[in-house]
């Protein structure tokens, strides 16, 4: 019991914070509201690492295959943590940039989710290769299922 | 020419906007501030990640082995994000979390995170296992790791 205390105490305040009722903290996010917090916080890791490998891939930076394929891995890794953070809690959310007919056409927003995760991957695998144009080919293949699901289910891209 | 000028245009917008140059757009953050966006981004990954954890761990909500070793996982993708986001360009910044003593003990900073990245290696396949004992006792060997680079260089936790 007192050791267990101990461990408690000693965690990081943060994890504390995570474990306190929402009514012990009156201003404490919802859980939706996290969740939403979650995502965009994804899609901010995503565009550091997708913005300059667009930038190589269509030439406008050298490419760099080693950067280009540690970028690559970490949209592969991001990929399947925002096909995750589309949690129905988060449905009509307020400061969400997702469209209502996404709810209405969850199989096919989960298809589009789905093709960004295999293509990264795929995207992934090839930039390890080092082979510039298989990986500049891999890159454009994933932007266009970042493009797909934006089309349709983003408020403004 | 006009096919690659084609691929351009079909590119989503934020890609686009990734390659203008900072002259075309006078309110663009610089890539130091970019980069800051990203390493919060990524400590808000790793929180949502990280607290049901530590609920978990201290018993204060049910264990999930499946849960627990997916949000593993995710710590241990996010981990070393985390240690490339603190590039020297960010030294100064204003709004950054970090104590300027970071700068002047790189090698201890830089040592803390390996030692994140490695335990949460170490978790994530401890998690796996389902051993729900050793897959705590491995959660609070990195919260530790969190918390011995908090207490250090973090101005507040």
């Amino acid at each position: 019991m007192s050791s267990s205390r101990a461990i408690r105490l000693a965690l990081p305040l943060f994890l504390v914070a995570a474990t306190l009722s929402t009514t012990a903290v009156a201003q404490q996010p919802t859980k939706a509201e996290q969740m939403l917090k979650y995502r965009k916080a994804l899609y901010t890791a995503m565009a550091w690492n997708f913005g300059p490998m667009g930038a190589m891939a269509q030439g406008k930076m050298p490419y760099n295959a080693a950067d280009f394929a540690l970028r690559a891995q970490r949209v592969a890794e991001i990929a399947p943590m925002l096909a995750e953070s589309f949690g129905p809690e988060t449905k009509g959310l307020p400061n969400s940039e997702l469209k209502p007919e996404a709810w209405d056409n969850r199989a096919d927003f989960d298809a589009k989710m789905k093709d960004l995760v295999d293509r990264s991957a795929a995207l992934a695998q090839v930039a390890k290769s080092g082979d510039e144009a298989k990986a500049k080919a891999a890159f454009f293949d994933t932007a266009n299922a970042c493009k797909a699901c934006h089309d349709k289910y983003k408020k403004k891209d």
